[in-house]
């Protein structure tokens, strides 16, 4: 059986328009991205986040519906508009990199309110590393300090060298400076970003990848409270942008750090469940970034201040991004169409539709 | 752009295994049905919920998550049993009808819990439809008077045929005696039956069609209250199969054929919301589906008892489905392959994988 059997490939009589749904393939997004080029992607990605995060309001929103197992987390994330309903599938299994697996893999769709018909079918694997860099650089834009343009990068698996470039992209980095616990992460993320015009330093200890960074970016896959970061080896006028804290019982920031900083979530009934704040009591102050997005509450106010961007991924963030591809798809063409809705030419006819379909 | 554009046909590098997920298109589905055989697939659904339900206490279950808009509702149904996770997408937009669109589509997902990674995609407007029919003829197999041999289908839309030959496949229902406000509806669903081994009677109200019925399904589609049953044409001795009424605000059934009815649901906290019982005082006492297939507890106890199904599906069902498909597609070899999930050669280097498909 191969990708191509005969089914796909001579369906008849042929599905009609209404039962054809728009699909992104891994192949295809990334067809998509370098028609886009990365860099211009991640920019129209975090513009089309703020621009979902500036009418934040307009969304129904949920925490997450978690399955949990011995070696993971299966996920939905749903939400809506109105017009449009998304939701993401999306898996955490940290071992599974020992299997040779992805320890996040996702997809996603998108369907139309009016009519409950899907418009959009997409992996998410890529896009949710997109994204969430894109998410990453955004919430920088307002928190981290004035000229900021060097950053650590603790942690160099596979969401690594997007937030590197993502950081580039849209808040000017210029240097980033890596470390991780496994050298071969931190070798082959730096080969990674050579030539995509960042200064790559490659060190020894997380104290050494700090040295002169403004941004300090955790992402860490451990399912467990680990302490990437220590109390001490924050000073003021830093911005933490924690990425790799993302379910219960997960976190990588000494609980100290979080006393001192000032934090800004997603969404924080999700956020004190999952992010580096369940650390805190469940009323310790934090402001929604889409406030600051919206220009109702500040971002950094001060040069000394040091900022936490409390990163766990919410859904109206996936929202965006499917909405965009669902565009870009349309404009440039790239996308399949699956045979996955029932579409009779009489509604009610559902029986005939198959019985027609006697070979 | 037609369905068979070039990333679908050319995908290189290709995929690896890992990354091709297992896909039941809406053609393939109707392949699948003839090559089983209608109604000896209704029978291994009806096993295979059944099985499910003999083992209720091994799934994760939580109603279902909706999404509500003016026109319908898009809902999530997760299940998961520790070893295999499960979801399906399912619209119910009563006004589709009209602008030519199904009422219901749905597809659904299978997932290893042990690593995240999707193992089935399917179609579920087809098995949907199938697994609801083969759900209420394995109750009222259980629920029916001894003997029945006699059905009522009011309502004549996309689930009638189903229930149909279902009920005659699993509980040896030999007349169907239809009715439906559009004659047309009834036609249709005359027609269809046609050759399916049923005396059909197309009966010009509710009243006729359940003259001399054992069993009386009503399965309409209108969001709202209805009743369409009143008390006096339900008599002793009847099983209701009430498939319609499952959504808040719309129920079948007047109220005081509950009060005098033996009452049994697939998963209370739903049924208590979406189903006939909605117009009933919250502790009112029902008898859960599954502790009567595990033997727990008695269905039918006596010849003179008007039982209820109140219908509403419920999560396990689809999970059972679709593990029988994904069953079937293995042996029969009936399913194409989706390119969904990333898959790079070195789990971390995601990046990578996107770098080296620059074209």
């Amino acid at each position: 059986m191969n990708a191509l059997s005969p089914t796909l490939l001579d369906p008849k009589p042929a599905p009609s328009d209404k039962a054809l749904v728009p699909f992104v393939s891994v192949e295809t997004m990334m067809r998509l991205v370098h028609r886009v080029g990365l860099e211009a992607m991640l920019r129209d990605l975090a513009e089309a986040i703020a621009e979902a995060f500036r009418r934040w309001e307009s969304f129904d929103k949920t925490a997450r519906i978690p399955a949990h197992s011995a070696e993971g987390v299966i996920e939905l994330m749903p939400t809506a508009d109105g017009e449009l309903y998304g939701f993401k599938y999306v898996n955490g299994h940290p071992r599974n990199m020992k299997a040779g697996l992805q320890t996040v893999t996702a997809f996603g769709l998108l369907a139309d309110m009016h009519t409950g018909y899907p418009v959009l079918l997409s992996e998410m694997t890529l896009l949710t590393a997109l994204r969430t860099a894109a998410m990453s650089a955004l919430a920088a834009r307002h928190l981290a300090p004035e000229g900021a343009r060097v950053m650590a990068m603790i942690g160099n698996g596979a969401q690594s060298e997007f937030q590197a470039v993502a950081f580039k992209a849209i808040c000017g980095i210029e240097e980033v400076r890596l470390h991780d616990i496994d050298p071969l992460a931190t070798a082959k993320c730096a080969r990674n970003l050579d030539g995509h015009g960042l200064r790559v330093v490659a060190c020894g200890s997380a104290e050494e990848a700090i040295l002169g960074a403004q941004v300090i970016t955790t992402a860490t896959a451990d399912k467990r409270l680990a302490t990437i970061l220590t109390d001490n080896m924050v000073g003021a006028g830093v911005h933490i942008n924690a990425v790799g804290g993302d379910s219960p019982g997960k976190t990588e920031l000494a609980r100290d750090i979080l006393l001192r900083a000032e934090i800004f979530v997603e969404f924080p009934p999700q956020t004190r469940v999952e992010g580096e704040i369940q650390q805190l009591a469940p009323d310790h102050p934090v402001t929604e970034l889409w406030e600051v997005l919206a220009g109702r509450k500040p971002g950094r106010t001060g040069a000394a201040q040091v900022t936490l961007f409390d990163s766990v991924g919410f859904a109206v963030e996936d929202f965006a991004a499917l909405a965009y591809v669902l565009g870009k798809a349309r404009e440039t063409g790239l996308h399949d169409r699956l045979d996955l809705i029932a579409d009779p030419d009489d509604p009610r006819d559902l029986f005939g539709m198959l019985m027609r379909a006697h070979p």
